[in-house]
């Protein structure tokens, strides 16, 4: 019987806005689309916990038994200034101002990306398709939604007919409950928009000007595809016309999502996600992150404490525990009291993690109360983590079975007050939904940590060489240390060391 | 004034089979595209030499001055079974066996690839592109070269026009040294041949079968491009009609490269590269390296040494120095006995590299023809490098250096024998030339050399102490040890020691 089996996942379904039990297309698999990154600046925080979310459901859904396919794309073109529809192509810019090929710009970034997610121990995904790589399938797409009549060409580029589309179908709009109407009263008139019927309208295809480095040809002229398509034409390629989870951040809502299902519905005539999750935003101190308010900093700024808002740096595990620490769907705000508070807390769970590594059980009187309590703990973790996953409150269950784990470390408790089995389960499943599910690794600090401590051992044992005029132990200490690139030296404070 | 004027490259091109200066086709600029991996396997130790190559030729144009547009791809679709055009893709045949998408197969071997070549500290290149996305780029070629005359449809695939395109061009064998009339009598019949005029000519479009999951639409119906279009249509993309240089394996000569000048004349009317360069390949104790032979290791068995033909494991840095101390275009045996030469001589390398980064100038009475010695190897450094990439020659003049260096730091020559700006030049150039040209970087076994170096220090230590009958010394250096996660084991052949 598979994990999923004993721990029914349910998810917070944006669209339908209830909690509901997942029950895959396909018994046993799991099809999951995120939207990635636009890859012309380095990637924030923000989306980093974004990204996070989607990780840590990757991992579990793996670790309940399903096989899973999960695609996040690389927006490499098409995202267009301030998302509206007219202005200059955001990498094109970008390329332009730096006297780059955008696919260079395309690169650096996408190389930047990746550098930072794997610092953040993230999984790989199944598949990462890039926007530039699925022109063809995205005009098939274009094509499809005018045949069926939801858009129209003009000048050619063409718009997906919102109105039409509504009237058709009527639930534009649903995902991010807005309604048609005040959408329309809301919309400010920009330049260019008379080439739409309805200011709603959204460009599928945008004929592209002599100013315009990435272009394709088409039936329709050299131009682009817009922004919300690459989505959708991507998804149906990998994933299927309908598929299972579809996340995102939470301000894809809309339009992007919103758009996402019009334009799937429109091509195919069925919804596509049958799950749309989202992650909520990231505050600092109270406010909205943003570069503006000059509060806004980039994973490097956190890891070195390199900000006016940062009294230190913290390790990218830190950040990753204290990002799970809450739902994600709450705002989750940083502060440096918060973060102090999740590197103390990172730190015990570590301790008991490795006290638990060395712990080996021998049997002995078992404690019945106990065993069910152990039990209780992790079956509660499990469950936890499959309502909605909830790791905040999964923690909560870790730590207090680190509580017994370091009783039992700390002898106040024998191993063998727990069953075999119970002993084993335990020591088995701590690890992994640390490790595996939250993917929580120790860190190579440990080491230097370790050093630190050599090192401190061998001035105290010098000292008291020293003192005790032993000084053939002492000589033997600072020339071993000298050839291995370490000097000694000695102050009124005591010993130092540095490292060459 | 730029370095690359001080010292002028020179390149061996293999099309003219002479060492020529190089000249770029815009000054200061230099368009470099390399034939990357078809990702449908794990990387060899072949790749990692090839690859090597040009990311060493890359830093060093970097180095020079040139700004470098360098573009290596990812064949991810088309290169069919047995460099033959009939039979299955390679990727997809694959994706089949593991019953996965083939963009799934792509993603994890492209992770693979990008994750060794990281260990073996690459540069990534300036664009990476993939053949899937550039469908639209090939199949615009594949017009120009069918409007020219040089190739025809049959049922759906269309054919380069080689016995044609000799006729009006007579270039088609140049680069390989190969001659027409010698290739049609060596050519066996295949099935499926009978599509083509000739049995030369190779498909640039392939009409695909139902089995075929990796197709698109075109003007000749569904299908993909053959394998050598896409270096074509992504080299003029990124790099121009003509650009500077083209580098791949020698394997790659013919048919791969030959077909790649002869379709870009065939659409364009010019030859695309004016220098094309050919790493040479590798050996194991003197045989061909091969997977049917037994005697192909993996580069994570050359790290962990677990291969019969292996003593033991070599770093990463070392198996860099270790190929770098051929020229490319040698072939290059790979033996234990000589890698573990070139563990000691890195090692005497990195020992030289440390005790300069340590030494400060001071000044002293001067030695005139030390200095003239000094400037001279470095002079020569650079001539070697400038002089087809000899990193071999370039290496010997690094140890020479290091001689002198270890003279300094070992007291006997004083820093002061050289003038200030002798002694400048070298701190800085020696280790531009190990970290910023070779790619050499100090490796963080370093560290955990030290923690051993240190644990051995200790462990002697608490010998003594208990020899002495000093059990508060041995009892503490056991105690804080196993604080900090180290367990000590006393066995009959001394003290080990764990880290939990």
């Amino acid at each position: 019987m598979a994990r999923y089996q004993d721990y029914p996942l349910s998810i917070y379904n944006s669209y339908n806005r209830e909690k509901e039990i997942f029950t895959p297309l396909h018994e046993g698999h799991v099809g999951m689309y995120v939207c990635g990154p636009t890859v012309y600046s380095n990637v924030h925080l923000g989306n980093v916990r974004t990204f996070l979310t989607f990780d840590v459901l990757y991992r579990y859904l793996i670790h309940l038994g399903y096989k899973v396919r999960y695609v996040r794309n690389i927006t490499d073109v098409g995202h267009l200034v301030d998302d509206v529809d007219e202005g200059e192509d955001k990498i094109a810019k970008k390329a332009r101002l730096d006297n780059l090929e955008p696919m260079e710009v395309v690169q650096m970034y996408t190389n930047d990306f990746h550098n930072t997610l794997a610092l953040f121990n993230f999984l790989s995904p199944s598949i990462e398709p890039t926007a530039t790589g699925h022109i063809i399938e995205q005009i098939q797409m274009i094509e499809q939604i005018l045949n069926n009549g939801f858009a129209y060409e003009v000048n050619g580029s063409v718009y997906f007919d919102v109105p039409k589309y509504q009237e058709a179908k009527g639930n534009y709009g649903q995902l991010s409950g807005r309604v048609l109407e005040d959408l329309i009263s809301n919309t400010r008139e920009l330049d260019g928009q008379d080439e739409k019927r309805s200011p709603l309208d959204f460009a599928i295809w945008k004929n592209a000007d002599e100013r315009h480095i990435m272009k394709w040809p088409s039936s329709w002229g050299i131009g682009f595809p817009g922004w919300h398509l690459e989505c959708s034409a991507m998804s149906t390629k990998y994933l299927g016309k309908e598929f299972d989870i579809h996340g995102g951040g939470m301000d894809l809502k809309f339009p992007h999502h919103e758009c996402e299902i019009a334009q799937s519905v429109a091509a195919d005539g069925v919804a596509p996600v049958h799950y749309w999750m989202h992650s909520n935003m990231l505050t600092v101190n109270g406010q909205k992150m943003s570069k503006s308010l000059g509060n806004s900093f980039s994973p490097s700024e956190l890891m070195t404490g390199n900000h006016h808002l940062l009294k230190k740096g913290y390790s990218p595990m830190t950040v990753r525990f204290f990002m799970l620490q809450s739902h994600y769907s709450s705002t989750l705000d940083f502060s440096n009291d918060a973060l102090d508070a999740a590197e103390k807390g990172f730190r015990r769970l570590n301790n008991a993690r490795k006290s638990l590594a060395k712990l080996s059980y021998l049997s002995g009187p078992m404690d019945e109360a106990l065993n069910k309590e152990i039990q209780s703990s992790l079956n509660s973790a499990y469950l936890n983590l499959s309502d909605d996953l909830n790791t905040a409150k999964a923690i909560a269950n870790l730590f207090d079975l680190a509580t017994r784990i370091n009783s039992m470390a700390g002898g106040k408790l024998k191993p063998g007050a727990l069953s075999e089995g119970t002993f084993n389960r335990l020591k088995q499943e701590y690890e992994q939904i640390i490790n595996d599910i939250l993917g929580l690794r120790l860190e190579e600090s440990d080491e230097s940590g370790m050093m630190d401590g050599l090192m401190h051992l061998l001035i105290d044992i010098r000292q008291q060489a020293r003192k005790n005029k032993d000084f053939a132990t002492s000589d033997q200490i600072r020339d071993t240390l000298s050839a291995l690139g370490v000097q000694l030296k000695d102050g009124p404070e005591g010993t130092s060391y540095s490292i060459e």
